[in-house]
């Protein structure tokens, strides 16, 4: 292929994966699947607000005694390990193991991933090799899960998604789809072998808490309806645009913060169509 | 009686209800009772907002080793299974036992209760023995609890409130009052032998989380100042006007979150005898 | 010294403090400390965002298998009694221990100290002996800690701050700093051998949950950056301001509750220049 062509079937693949995420935005909302979340007690409210604004059917079912029934009944399941306890660790086994054997969609959310935080990442560890359908984190969570040597400041990422996001490629060994938030967003794809780079969002994102561990949770409602490469995309493309709608109405965090509960909610066909920002890099 | 006698003996006593109904909001704000809750990780916050705009002092106590001697300086209790936990489970019981035995109003929410979630529905059986004042629920939790065989989708209800009431009777065994939240809610009153219905609130209660988790906590608070039944219909109707009231302000589920709370904060006994909307059933 | 002079020298001292508190403000944004919290399941979000807000970078570590490592890298730890669970109170004397041991600033809220709440009462006696760089609470928690009878009332305080401060001295043999909320707030200090009494904010905060929680982190946050009289200044003049500034905006408590953020966001140099509002008392 020459330049010209290859643009012209990128632009053609670029189309038509933006009408697959339009869909599947769709069939989240007529379907409303039910997403067993397991999360952590600062996004719990959070999480379950941004799931229902959106159209799924949250609910936080974290304690190892009714993991594996609920998992049986429900569409998708997410897994954050934003502030374990020892039952919640139980119950993210047994979840991830039911998710596994029923071949659900399940989404991994490493918080914190790091020589620091030992006991949540050697679960990690563990529930990676229980084959996650995605896996998605900031830069830092996911080059230190890919096996680069990375300074850990808490929670929050030290590095740069761009810097990061080709090193974690070895990660697709584990997974069917990686997921890195950032200023720019990048999807590595096993199922369709690329990578997608979401641009959108707002600076102020960071600045609320809960926004990553969310959106993990969303990725995991639209695997119930599509894809993992389209529930990832999906996501993330409802994510940056409901950030540049709400940075559109308000600069000031608190603010934001409801303005962008507002924004996933009104998300339709028609904005997706016109705010998606994303580009196939390979 | 006739017919217009009856219509007329039932408007007075809908009359004399919400004299009543606004006396206990008026309590509910001199008397700022103590309400002790256990509650789950998804609600925590917004209940306890909910009750401090409401005017009680919210207190979430969720140790078996403090639950006795808090329940002890407890006004009223309530005991929501959203996301239990073994020491929560062990508060609970304890808490609800602590309440039985000084005659103490509590209400219990059971969250999720059915097949899918035995433990924490095996423990409402338990519960359930120890007389709770009031219980409510959705009307998928109730029928449930009532005995009937419900198809389960997670927390959310898969039942409309008015085809489950008159199965909910049976319940009446077991508590002074049922209070079932929908579309229109319906409190059971075993005191009046009466139903009441209670119209109002908005679509969109249903898609902010822990609405009913708060609605379960207001009713506590309500039924340290007032009867179980006027404390079931106090707060349904506190809450089916925020609703009114919030939804009237913005269409979107963040600010509707933010209006729902101030609505809940600015209600009066203006706004009580202007909006209020319910009827006797029988 | 003259009364004029006297007057002459706390306003200097005054104009001294309240530059220190602007460089302390800066401080906070350009090296945005690591703050680990340990803290309620009510107020976990709202921590958190208000850090965020603040310029800090929080992370919640409440177990007891990542406490040591974790506040080994943080640059501040805040304690906070309000819910506490087994994992969580051992969690909070390893991280404790952790923090004494590194000289780390730590700040202890006693959520609750009283007779009715033993079990995190006499956890709290415990963590008093490992000598917190700051104790902040209500005016009957910190009563009681130094040792008087207090009618009790669950979480929220029955005293008033200007009741309670000189009562308080003594606990300054177990602290650098004591910090009392309340309509005023009143600051300790053993280093400047003063008592600071801060006023501004809005008869709606204590309507809010959490508050006082989030205040609480903050000083840590502060702490960071800043000696521990400073800490507690700077925290409760953002806080005071962010309260007056919400107030302007909405007199409602959900709305309050955004605008309260937003003005924990927006506070800067000039602004604390024109609200701050406090005065030296010895």
């Amino acid at each position: 292929m020459n330049q010209l062509e290859n643009i012209s079937a990128q632009s053609i693949q670029t189309e038509t994966l933006l009408e697959k995420v339009i869909e599947a935005w769709t069939l989240l909302h007529t379907q409303q699947p039910l997403v067993h979340c397991i999360t952590n007690s600062v996004a719990a409210n959070y999480v379950a607000n941004v799931l229902l604004a959106a159209g799924a059917s949250p609910a936080m079912i974290d304690n190892p005694f009714e993991a594996e029934s609920f998992a049986n009944i429900a569409s998708a399941l997410s897994i954050n390990l934003g502030t374990p306890t020892t039952e919640q660790m139980q119950a993210m086994k047994i979840a991830a193991q039911t998710a596994q054997i029923k071949a659900m969609p399940w989404v991994l959310d490493p918080v914190g991933y790091g020589t620091f935080l030992k006991w949540r990442s050697e679960m990690v560890d563990q529930l990676v090799l229980l084959k996650p359908t995605i896996i998605r984190g900031n830069a830092s969570e996911i080059s230190t899960l890919a096996g680069n040597q990375v300074q850990s400041k808490g929670v929050d990422s030290t590095l740069a998604s761009d810097d990061v996001y080709q090193t974690a490629l070895t990660l697709l060994e584990c997974t069917e789809c990686v997921a890195i938030s950032g200023e720019s967003d990048f999807i590595l794809s096993k199922e369709l072998d690329i990578t997608i780079k979401v641009n959108g969002g707002s600076y102020l994102q960071p600045k609320v808490t809960a926004t990553g561990c969310a959106l993990g949770a969303l990725i995991a409602a639209y695997g119930a309806v599509t894809t993992p490469t389209l529930a990832a995309l999906a996501a993330h493309i409802h994510f940056a645009i409901a950030g540049k709608l709400a940075f559109e109405k308000t600069q000031s965090v608190g603010s934001f913060n409801v303005a962008f509960l507002d924004a996933i909610y009104e998300i339709n066909a028609e904005k997706i169509y016109e705010y998606a920002d994303f580009e196939v890099l390979k």
